[in-house]
């Protein structure tokens, strides 16, 4: 049975029904218990997709193969691109979250607030300028994009895969802006202070 | 061994690598060639993302859950939103590609086309306005959703899934239209003058 | 006495009067039967701007001076223009029934789609892509141009004559994309299928 | 033969040919000269346009039926129409000579700089701000008006011919002021001061 | 005693209190007598601010200290960066009253209309120019401003202070335009046809 | 004697001057040391604006008067206004800097970030909403703003001293954002992770 997560004065973490744990399929529950024993509470986002078990495990399959890579585009690249694109979407959950995993990866306390109100002010070098640059114009005018702005990316020094990467994750994160912003997806308030001292 | 698919006088069909059928993981090239019987060509979005296997499984689960659903939005009002909200991100691939899917499950040779060009002038009916418009929202403007267009869009006969479906599906094709829009994903020649008659 | 056109189930094609033929002025009514000898069909918009005759020879008359000239731009090249800045202003009418002629005078089953949903990804030459860049400024931002933009044309090989008609053809458009915007011009169902074999 | 009209320090009526008077169609020439007749001057859009007999010609009888009119929309208001949007479309020529026109025929020395620079804060009586207001989505946003604003308008005490007239002296000023754009025509200098005191 | 001053048919002069001369506070009261000796009128802007005593002081502190400089930019230069940032921000107080200003320090009768409507058309020599894309820059686009920016300035042969003063300039206009917007200041009518002859 | 303060490794605090403390006026040095004394450390803007003494002046004189005020809005209110309009102007400095200040007036650790975010997600009361939106108007689109505006606000129980001051504060941060932006201020570390726990 499902039910809303809106108990008393907690405000709701979704527009959308959130099912219990225990009535979830197998694999969505010991994901979500793998990342409760990992960060200490229930990333929001887990429970808000679960009542719709296939696009959860398309979204976390997507997700993964994504940010989790080693090669290529650091962790702290991977989730800058979120944040920057993040903002630009202004997404809640996903600047507010992502932020404390970017505070984290790049042990940065100054960073992710930097890009999610001025990339243009951030303290970025220039690889890190041009990773957000690029994104920002697949994030608001991908329309434009032409073969001029893939070879200016290989002048800079980027290969084809992490040109890719950088397309593919500011893609996934105006998908998952997107559902965010429609479903009202609320960041937990512990990632608010994360990674602030 | 990949290579790059743009022998000839043939444009490319992407701006990177697209591997040769016979080199791909069994998975990603039956569900190929399993296109192709039913088509009789091979869309190039399958082999624009097969050099990323990962992703190819990801996305096409994401389509496969949210295209091919039964129950309720319809196949053609599934494919109006992606027709409507691809043309304004301005994606030529998926404008091209599913305005013909839409003329087909529509069975409407004008549909597609009116609503690519513009919305306000198309025959819609007013449980199909009312998608469009909504979908318009999520594609350009999700930050400003809020709880009062949840609950003009219950008012107006919808139900939580649907709902939740057009927003789904709208954001899914923000991620695939920036990801043709990055990769110059070809639209098949096929596709222009499908289902005209 | 005039009727609105909108018997039994056909959508209407103004939002306007439209006068019976024979009740126009005689010049109107030749106009119209040649136009309607020649393609099969009379385009709605001689139908539109018949109940005012003084505004459709001033406006068949700019037509005319602008579009059926030979030397200079070509007149597919005429025609690339006006889907071009028709689609940014997102006229129905004009993109739908001058995407056929452009098929038609391009000899170019895939052109007018291209150009209407994305120029940047549309298989245009250089010198193509050079008087849709100059239309684009002139429909959307022509407050801009300077004297640099008309010598960047001219570097590019375009003399006075030519410059001028692109712009003339796109001011021309501007016009002509308002009217049926406004009056709600629909295009004659025969134009969508017209030239896609 | 043909001269461009910059000689000396005065700066250049148009960034294209201007004839001379004595060389022109006689049709041309006998307008020119009423003009300058009526006015004192030969305002510079009649010399810019006089090098294209034929969009002259097509210009000017469009400029007749829709400004000269004495029923309908009074001449005052299809001159506020043209400087309102105008102003949207930063046309100076089109301010600065319809502005003039306008504070004649308006007997009303604020009202022209008044809409040009922020129609909200003009003083406008309900009827002509309804007229602005309709012309301003013509001007900017005319692919979105529906069934829907013509009701509005002819609520508001339009009719027909009226609601008309203002969409279509906005559609040709879309035109004249691309036109005055591309091609820099200048306003002449007595525009500025006339009707102030 | 406050009293609003919009008595018989005058137009109210703002959409808040304007409190009786004899009722101000000294300094307040002086400077306004020493205006309107010297203009022959009490501008509206003194008025409007003088329900809030603290705020015409720093307002006019602010005013002081960056027009009435004589060293680095020219008080011409000074208004004109007035009247191009007032009109991006349609502020027809700042527009007309500074607009007048300007006609007066430049010596220019055409100068304020042509920047207020387009000052791409404007006759403005290069040194202007600069000084008033820059403007626009820190008007509508401050936060994308870089280092680059003041590099090229100094390249263009500005100094710091004159730079300064540029942003300073509009960033003190960008507050006294949102000010007479939102109270609806409205410009005294002597300021239309000031210095037009 | 001036030095620019971006010495050994912490990047520059402005794009200007930094005169040393000891050189500066005694009223300056005083506001200074009071506001170290107070905070624990010179928040940036204060060395910013000291190359200009009368512009300090006139700054803080503005500020104090408008954010230090009792009556009316409460200094949350008014802290939440200045986050709200600084980050539509995406100005790092005040959005950091009065984020934390709104942390600490509203007594909540989470509003500031929202706020900066995306307003229509932020936990606001009906109040604060109101608040935010005028402030909104004022800051991207205060040329639209009407009597209707005013008396709308009126209606949700503002009366007009509140909302004066909502539009003048927005006003004096459009000033505040623009120096900021244009002369690149950039806030103290200290102020990220204030007021977090």
């Amino acid at each position: 049975m499902l039910t809303r997560m809106s108990e008393h004065d907690a405000p709701p973490i979704s527009r959308f029904p959130v099912p219990e744990l225990d009535r979830l399929p197998d694999d969505l529950r010991q994901r979500i218990l793998a990342v409760q024993e990992k960060s200490g509470f229930i990333p929001n986002v887990f429970l808000a997709f679960a009542h719709r078990p296939d696009e959860f495990r398309a979204f976390f399959a997507f997700h993964d193969t994504l940010m989790d890579k080693d090669t290529g585009l650091s962790k702290a690249e991977r989730e800058l691109i979120v944040v920057a694109t993040s903002a630009l979407n202004h997404c809640l959950y996903c600047v507010v979250a992502h932020g404390a995993i970017l505070r984290i990866r790049a042990k940065d306390r100054l960073l992710a607030d930097q890009v999610a109100v001025n990339p243009a002010k951030a303290d970025l070098t220039d690889r890190q300028r041009a990773i957000v640059d690029f994104a920002t114009r697949v994030a608001i005018d991908s329309a434009a994009i032409t073969d001029a702005d893939l070879h200016d990316m290989r002048q800079r020094g980027f290969d084809d895969d992490e040109i890719w990467d950088i397309g593919a994750i500011t893609s996934l994160f105006a998908l998952s802006n997107r559902y965010a912003n429609f479903a009202g997806i609320r960041p937990n308030d512990e990632f608010y202070g994360m990674a602030r001292a």
